[in-house]
Parts: structure tokens; sequence; C-alpha cells
């Protein structure tokens, strides 16, 4: 009998899609999953595709050529621990585990280096693109041993997305977390994106007064320009959907309370751990959360007032620095993650290739992006640029928008609408061409009640003032 | 042998100061420490003090009253770990320890579940005030076996700060962690609160143009009112501060590089795993962080320019508006703060009294401050509240002082100053008053990419429409 080159452990939406994905590509796939229904359905519905099922982890093994691959699919945390250790002792060395479930990182390395120990092979890898990514090509954000991933590599350039110049969204991003990380961030990211659209969205329409035709033509119009997006693109569509039970458009019924999954929480977290400044993406996290606070909201706007906005000024042209306002916003934002990509990549020693990263959030995932080619070409020019903020052409968006992006910020605090992604870009970006912060001070209240000392200006070493 | 109330380990500059305060209210106090130095130091330095020194644990648990009450000033994480291994199994039933380091409340918890199950009682606590605090009277925040607080609550009566009123400044925080909990948004607070003032600063010296002198005199001023606290005052004696080698201003020879030791962090990462929204405190963590990036802001403030600063307004009434700015944005941290401890109190089960923690914060500690009392007097009125912005004072303050943040934060932000807590106090207040957000947006874009369903505003249930 012969055996199939990779197999998948979990037949969940994003597991079978996966598996329908590599078969797709020509690959005869073993599948298994923990209750057998899965299996048998997956099966029923694809009678004709080479989808070989198991129902013992025994059998599954078997099935594979060595050295294994076998990728994971199942639920993170416990789930993972659980499929691991029942796989083990069925391992021989050299085989490889590929772990593309939403897994937090310290999981991943902690995972790779026991693995290590009886020579078994750990990948963690980001998928991004939800179910249909996964089914027609996601971007793949894969990190573990080299030599494992080279091994792997064939498959998963041959499902993930391609780019508009046909390159294959996936690339090693390093060893053992760097792909459930590099995954991470870009969830961090998308966070960001769609706060900073939201507020765009709520300055248009609560201080200019835009209706939502109105607003889906403008989307629709920014996406053929510089913010040329998956996220924009949808949201352009957002606005003209209707709902089929009112009539009314969908929007106006959805309710203003935003979740989450963890993962924008996790890359605010890391980046209080690593050091590294990530503000807006952080107002992004929290602004959900305050979201969700809808009773608390709604008894707060009978008892809170504020100003009442009226708006005279130029509509299009409002509009117009709306989309400067945007544009720079998210640059202050990418920013920043990928500075945290940098400080993570000392910490950890990762030797993480930012243009890559970039490179391969062209497509499959959902911040794919046009501008994502001027952070490779960033990057690809100078690897070793401290702040993608000091790159020629970020440089010139920033000095060009920053105008209309003071605007937009004053507007809306003028009106009381609240933008604090917008607010935090602006203050993000002031305090980073900043020589000079009020930081002294704090540094001389810290020396004056708990005496942790200071640096001075003009020369090396900790000084203590008597401040009595 | 006359035995001990109390006993001491650990005897770094806060656990002396603790022991010396303790014995100045009349008791006789065991201390020990790991390296017999410090213990001879101390007694050689106090010869007439009733401090009965011990070099092994043998002897000092020996020395000690039953139940016993020990003190651990020893070095938060292993080092505290190390000193209840050592010491418990010399320890019986219904002793007491005492842990004042600066610890994270989920060892607190851990350790004080481990201990209760050999019947030993542990305390985390939080102290407050520094070297000068632990000596004089430190603000005391105790949580852990509320049997256990009643045999130590009243040595900690005697030691602790009193209020203007005469109140001690110690209370029963709540169960296991609650006392560091409480430690540890006191310190968020204070970065808050901290940055804060350094906007202020910066403001009224890069936008008002005032000098070092008239900065002093503003804090002076300032803190004859609402704004009377230890930070105002301590900030208004800085700026009159001279640098002893240079002649200069000192806050001027300071290097604007802040450091944190990071208790700042724990709060905002806390908040994130609450789901409880804490920008502003936040931003102050990721501005010191910035601040630390001096590096690459000189390089960046070459490269990236900004507005040139043009006052022309009046000058008092600008102060005046920075002045209300920063009292109405201090409340906006407060409340995110308290309500972070309520959401706390809920889901670690800890029944805080809010009203009691405002109180024991009115002297003793860093963030003491006037304004407590009307924090206290909003709860006493109504423990309930679900936030401090509900609480007619603090609406009042709100209603009367918004313009003035308005301005202040865009006159910043037109100047190219970065405010970025005072940014983050008017989003949050212009949000947590908005009964409507732009979040529907955010779950339309959720359900259309992944298919996460969303709520409506019509009617209760799940629902996921079909965007194509």
């Amino acid at each position: 009998m012969s055996k199939q080159a990779i197999g998948v452990v979990g037949l969940a939406v994003m597991g079978r899609n996966l598996a329908l994905n590599i078969e797709s590509r020509g690959h005869a796939v073993s599948v298994y999953n923990r209750s057998r229904e899965k299996t048998d359905e997956l099966i029923a519905e694809h009678p004709d595709k080479k989808l070989v099922p198991a129902y013992t982890l025994e059998e599954f093994v078997e099935s594979l050529e060595t050295p294994r691959r076998i990728l994971l699919m199942v639920k993170a945390g416990a789930g993972t621990d659980a499929t691991i250790d029942a796989l083990r002792p069925l391992l021989q060395k050299g085989d490889i585990l590929i772990d593309g479930g939403n897994t937090h990182f310290t999981d991943t390395i902690r995972r790779n280096q026991d693995l290590a120990k009886s020579g078994l092979h750990f990948i963690g890898t980001g998928v991004s693109g939800g179910e249909e990514g996964a089914l027609k090509g996601p971007s793949i954000m894969p990190g573990g041993q080299r030599e494992a991933y080279d091994l792997v590599a064939p498959i998963l350039t041959e499902i993930a997305a391609k780019a508009p110049d046909g390159e294959p969204c996936v690339a090693y991003m390093g060893p053992d977390g760097a792909g459930h990380f590099v995954k991470m961030v870009h969830n961090g990211i998308e966070y960001g994106d769609m706060q900073l659209i939201a507020e765009s969205y709520d300055v248009m329409k609560r201080v200019a007064g835009l209706s939502n035709e109105e607003l889906g033509k403008v989307y629709t119009e920014w996406n053929e320009g510089e913010l040329d997006s998956y996220l924009i693109e949808i949201t352009s569509k957002i606005f003209s959907k209707k709902d089929e039970e009112t009539g009314k458009d969908l929007v106006d019924v959805i309710l203003d309370r935003a979740a989450q999954k963890g993962t924008g929480k996790w890359t605010s977290q890391n980046a209080l751990d690593l050091g590294a400044p990530l503000p807006l993406i952080t107002e992004a996290v929290f602004a959900r959360v305050l979201s969700s606070l809808k009773d608390q909201r709604v008894a707060a706007s009978k008892q809170l007032s504020g100003p009442s906005p009226k708006f005279d000024g130029d509509r299009e042209a409002f509009i117009e620095s709306v989309r400067r306002a945007l544009y720079l916003s998210k640059i202050v934002s990418y920013a920043q993650g990928f500075a945290q990509l940098r400080a993570a990549s000392d910490e950890y020693k990762w030797n993480l290739h930012y243009g890559e990263i970039a490179k391969i959030f062209r497509a499959g995932c959902i911040i794919r992006a046009r501008f994502l080619q001027k952070i490779t070409d960033a990057y690809t020019k100078d690897e070793g640029i401290a702040n993608l903020l000091l790159d020629p052409y970020f440089a010139d968006i920033a000095a060009k928008y920053q105008d209309a992006l003071r605007d937009v910020v004053t507007a809306a605090i003028k009106a009381g609408v609240p933008v604090p992604a917008f607010s935090s870009a602006v203050a993000y970006f002031d305090a980073y061409r900043s020589e000079r912060l009020p930081a002294n001070l704090v540094q001389a209240q810290r020396d004056f009640f708990g005496a942790h000392t200071f640096e001075r200006v003009d020369k090396a070493g900790s000084f203590h003032a008597d401040w009595s």
C-alpha cells in the first residue's frame, strides 16, 4: 500500500479546508479526527478526492511516508498538548509535527524544545485567511527547525496564496516560536487596521454627516489608491449590504459591541514585556473592550454631555483629509508592529527578515494590501532600519499627510467623536520625532520620591540628588 | 526569655525601616537577615532600640509569640519562595507570614493557597511610600485571610500613615492576592499621574514657552487647589532645584529617558486580561518605553519634521486650561483604574471596597492627594457605581473642564507636541459617553471575513450574513 506524503489531524473547518487545498495540488492526504464522524463526513462529501481516512492514530501514523509530515489543526492549548502526547510514542526521529493552530508563541517554543529532545521536529505556523484562505490559498508563516521546514516547504509553497507578482505567500520565519509570533503580530496589526477604518467611518458619519451610501462610495474610491486592501474592499461592500429582514442598511442593524479572540491582547501584552511601544494597536484592543460595555455607555450617554458637532467645512476636502489621516495612521501602526518584530527578533534570537514578512502578507491574509510592497521595499533598501517612519517613502508620506491627520483628530476632538487610534498615531509620531521628551521630569520625580537615580545629559553614569 | 510580637525577615532598606517604625511604636522586634552583616549593622546603628537579632531562622522563629507574625521584606520572586520554604517546617498552624514585597498578585494567590494547606496564614500586603514612608508611616494594603489580618491589624494600624483626619492608612483589602493587586493598580495610577504631569510641563514649556521658574510657580499654585497632591508638590520643588555641578536648573540636566520597574506594565497586562479598558495608564507605560529610545528619537528628530509651535493665545488662560485638562485627565485615569479594581473584584471574588481603597491612599503613598476624598465620597454615596465619571461631582468637573481638555490637546497636536495621555483621556471620555460607537463596522468586517457572527440592535441572538 502506498503511503501519503502528509496527513492532517483535526478536521474542523480549517483542517478540512487545508486538507482539501493540499489534495487539490495533486497529493493524497491522510486525514484523522478524534471523533470519526467528522472523518466520515469529509470522505462522504468528497468521495472522488484522494483523502485517505484513518480511524486510529496508529493507523494514521502508519499511513505516512517517513519522515512523517503531520499537520495539527486542533484546538489550541490543551488540545494541542493532548494530541502531541498521543502521537509522540508513535513517531520516530526526524518526523515533523506542524501546528497550524492559533497558538501562543511561548507554547510553541516550549513544545519545539521539548520534542527536540526526542529528535522530533516541530513547526509552529501561522495560517491566515480564514476558511476561504485555507481552502484556496492562505498566507503561511512557519517557524521551527530550518531542516524540517525545507522538508515541508514544497507542499506549503503549493498551497499558499500567490501575490500579484506570482510569488507564494510563505517563507521560513525563524526558529521555534517565530512563525506563531509573526502571526500574532499580524493579528494585532489587523486590530489596528480595523479600528482605524472604524474611526474613519465614525468621523465621516458623525462629523461630516456622510450617509451609508456615500461612505460605500468613498471606500470604493479609496480602494483604488494607496489604501487598496482587502479590509477597505470589504468595508466598501458592507455599506451597500441590506438587512434581509428589515430592508435597512445592515451596518445600522449590527450592534456596536466588538468581540475579540485574544490575539490582539497577546500582541499588546508581549509589546509591554519587550518594552516595544505599541500604543496604537493597544488602543484598538481597548476600544473593542470599551465597545462591549454597551449598557454602561448607554447610561453614560444620558449623564455626560459633550459638544454638538456642527460641520461647516468643505466635505470633499475633509474626506481627503480623513483618507490621508487613515493612511498615515496605518503607517504609524505598521511602524510600531514591525518595531515589535525587531525587538522580538533580538530578544528571542530569531533573525527575522522583515521584508520577507511584509511580502508574505501581500496575499491570502486579512491585512493584505498594496502598501505592504512599500514595507518590503523599505527593508530591501535597508534591512537594519530601526523604524519604518525613517524610510524615505514613509517619511515623505508623513511630511505630506501629517497636517491632515492633525486636522482630522482636532476636528473629531472638537466634535466629541472618539478617535483613540488616530490620536495615538499623532502622539506616537510627535514623540518619536522629539529629540527631547518630558521624561526628564519623570526621572526627577522618581529620584525625588524613591532615590531611583537619573542619568545626565552631559555625562554617563547614575546620579542621585539631595532633594530635601 | 520574653518573646516578641513580631519579627522581620530581610533587612534591606525597606525591611530595616519597617522594623524601626514598628519598634518606635513600643514593640520589641525580632530581626533576621540571610547574611548576618546586615543584622549586625542594624543593631550597631541602633544599640538603644528594642531590636532582637536572630542569626538562624530557628532562633528567629523561636523568639516570636504564637501565633507568630513574620513580616517578609525579601526580594520579590524566587527570594520570597526560598524564604517561605526555609521557614515553613519551623512554623505551626495559625502562624502568619506577611509578604510586604513588590509581589505580583498571582504569586500571592498561589502562596496563600499553598500555605493554607498547612494551616498557615499568608498576607500579601502593598506598602507604599518609599524608604521614608516605611520609616515614618506608609500606606498599607493587606490582603489574605481575614482572621489573620485581625491579628496583625493593631500593629499595622500603629505604623501606617495617618490621613489629615487622623485615620490610619491601612485597611483589609480582601482575600489572597487582593492587597498586592491594589498596590499594583496604585502603581499603575502613579504612572498615569506622572505622565500627565509630564505632558502638562511639556505643553506649557513647548507650546506656551514657560520658563522653569514660571513652571515652578505654576505647580506651587496648583498645589493649593484641586490638584493638591504629593506629586504636584514635588514637581513644584523640582523646578527650583539647581544642579550643584553646573549651576543649571537640575531638571534640564536630567536625561529624558524614563525607567520603570514593571508594575505599570503588570497593571496594563492585567487590564488586558480582565477586559477592563485602561488606555491612559497604558499610554503612560508606553511613553516611558518610547522615551528610553533616546538614540532613535535623536536620529528621527533630524528626519521627521513637524509644525513649528507659535503661541499667540493668552498665557494665563492657557495655563488655567492646562490645569483643568490635567485635573479632568487625572479623573479619567482614576475612573479607569477603579473600574479595573471592580473588574478584578468580580473576577477574583474579592469583594473590594473602593471607597476604603481611596481612603488609605490619602496619606503615606506616592499618589496621595486631596482629590482622593472625592473618590471615597463617591463610593460612600453609591458603592455600586460602574464608573467614577458617573458620580455627580466628577460628572460636573467633566462638564466644566472638557472644553479646556479639548483645547489643550488640539493646541498640542497643532504644535507637534506629543500628549498621548491627555489625548487618550479625551478619547476615553468621548467613547464612554457614546451610545453608539463604530464597533458595528468592526463586527460586520469580522463576520465578513471570518463568519464570526454579530448581534443585532433589534433582537437578541447571534447572526451571520451572506456577504458574497
